[in-house]
C-alpha cells in the first residue's frame, strides 16, 4: 500500500541498509521512496573505509549532501576531495565512482527523481 | 545565466544565508536551486537557538534531513521532538511550525520540487 503523502518523521539509521550489488563494502536505504513522495526520493549511503562504487553512469541526475567522512568522487573527467558538509550535483549521464577513505569510511545523503533509472558501468579497459 | 546541468561540488557553508522574513532567527541558503538542476532544490535552513518559523502551509512538499542540533516541529495536529540524523516528510498543503532547541540551534536540509510554492501563514487566532 503505498503511503504517498502521509507525514513521516524517523531516524536515518532505523531504516534498513541493503547491499549495493555493484559497489564495494557499499549499502544503501531508500528513506523517501517513490511510493512515500510525489516528486524525488530521499536515499542513504554508506561506504565501509575504503569501500566505493566503480564508474558508471545514470539516467537521473543526483543530488548529494556528504553526511560523514570523506571520499575521492570522480565526475566526468574530474576528481575531487569531498568530506562531510559538502553538497554534489551530478547532472544525468555524466560517469561517476567513489572511493571512500581508508580509516573512516563514507555516508551521503543521495537524491533522485522519481524517474526510470537505469545503471551503467563504464567500462574504463583495465 | 542557467548552470543547470553543470557539475557542482561545493561546501554547504559556502553558500551565503539569508534571513527568512517570516521566521525569527531563522537564515536560508539555496545550494541547489532551480537554475541549476531540473527536477527539485536543495536548500539548508540555519535557525539560532529558540529561533524558528510560525505554523504556515506551502504548495510543494518538502524532504528533509536534519544536519544539527534539536527542535519541536509541529506538524498537522501532532507535535515531533526531532533532532540530528532524523527524516521529515511534509507532504503539500499540511501546516506546520518549527520550534528550535533554547541551547543549540537547528540546522536542516529542505528539498522541494520546482514548481511554484505559495507560502500561507496559519491563524492560530491567538
Amino acid at each position: 500500500m503505498s503511503n504517498k503523502g502521509k507525514v513521516l518523521v524517523r531516524s536515518a539509521e532505523s531504516f534498513p541498509l541493503e547491499k549495493v550489488g555493484a559497489g564495494e563494502g557499499t549499502s544503501r536505504s531508500v528513506m523517501i521512496g517513490s511510493d512515500d513522495a510525489p516528486n524525488f526520493a530521499l536515499r542513504r549511503f554508506v561506504m565501509e573505509p575504503g569501500g566505493g562504487m566503480p564508474n558508471h553512469t545514470n539516467t537521473v541526475e543526483h543530488e548529494q549532501y556528504i553526511i560523514r567522512g570523506s571520499a575521492e568522487v570522480g565526475i566526468g573527467d574530474k576528481v575531487y576531495q569531498v568530506k562531510q558538509g559538502d553538497v554534489v550535483f551530478i547532472p544525468e549521464g555524466i560517469p561517476h565512482w567513489y572511493k571512500a577513505d581508508q580509516e573512516e569510511g563514507f555516508e551521503f545523503l543521495c537524491m533522485i527523481p522519481n524517474k526510470p533509472d537505469k545503471i551503467e558501468i563504464v567500462d574504463t579497459g583495465c
